[in-house]
């Protein structure tokens, strides 16, 4: 090859972008040699910027820019709900429906086996510590509806017995838009045992 | 979104690159602010210093670290040959083959009465001036077979007819392990017109 060496680190660390392989990182980053002010140069102040600044909130493991993160320094956000998310992409997910008024726990992964993931690695003990400290009434668990989700919300349940607060998980049932004949046997087993009254 | 502003600005600018959007730049962050130091820091540093260091060279326009590529001051490579391409990720590719071991030179782009694209601002008058200075015997014109691409060929072998060189274009044909049933009727035209004896 005769790109610079520069240029190959680059293409080589873009490749390991989700989303991206080898062919689109190259693609990617003559673009961005070919875009120099307009989007090399900002690219490469905004990258240094997260880097510099981005940090997980101490609290709920949310990405922040401070020690708390803009959720839990928010005080237009009640106390007293918090919801377990597996991932900082849920929350914002969530966060996009806008509907979640409360507080978020970010576990960064869910528990398996096969990886080794313990309940200490994901803040689960750091869970059941914020709802003796926060006052909390309700912790919602909105993890995947996967093996290892359930699993960990299983577990998570299991912390937080000794706790006086109410536990629930999300609904599982037919999605929005969602044609019936398309449905998996298992969402309409679920759709149909937790029918609500129309 | 509860994002940080830096982390808006940097999905902003993802979303810009070739082969993301808006959706896949946010994952792409995320990822990048899961993997702190493995991945963020790494390509924080990379991306600084492609901005910093590469430039064009100032003799074919490849990129470069240096006034001139490594193209251009490869001792091992042939004068006397000049191969005309669209773009660095032409040069690329042909590279990536390895069979060319003349000097290339980088036109940026292909004459376009719709974006108001001159011979000029494609470096073909400076095209032209090598052809002198550098004693060339013959102009490959490795441009793609489009509409645009072939105009410019065909401008670019009008403004070289007062030099005593040898101007080519590459082969059309049967792309290697194509079939021929799958094949436009343009190709299978000029294929027909190029045969060469087996």
């Amino acid at each position: 090859m005769s790109a610079a060496p520069e240029l190959e680190r680059l293409i080589d660390l873009m490749a390991k972008l989700p989303g991206l392989g080898p062919r689109s990182a190259r693609r990617a980053v003559l673009q961005l040699v070919k875009r120099r002010e307009r989007l090399l140069v900002p690219l490469a102040g905004a990258i240094a910027e997260v880097a510099d600044k981005v940090r997980n909130c101490t609290l709920c493991g949310n990405v922040a820019t401070a020690e708390r993160c803009q959720i839990c320094t928010d005080p237009t956000r009640a106390n007293g709900t918090i919801c377990v998310v597996e991932d900082v992409a849920d929350l914002w997910a969530l966060e996009r429906a806008g509907v979640f008024r409360g507080r978020y726990h970010v576990l960064g992964g869910v528990l398996s086996a096969l990886d080794g993931t313990t309940p200490e690695m994901l803040g689960i003990p750091a869970l059941s510590g914020r709802i003796g400290t926060e006052n909390v009434a309700e912790v919602i668990l909105a993890l995947s509806a996967t093996v290892d989700g359930q699993t960990t919300a299983h577990v998570i349940h299991e912390y937080l017995t000794d706790h006086d607060c109410k536990v629930t998980v999300l609904a599982k049932g037919v999605p929005v838009g969602g044609e019936l004949d398309y449905l998996d046997d298992g969402t309409l087993v679920a759709a149909l045992a937790q029918r609500v009254p129309i």
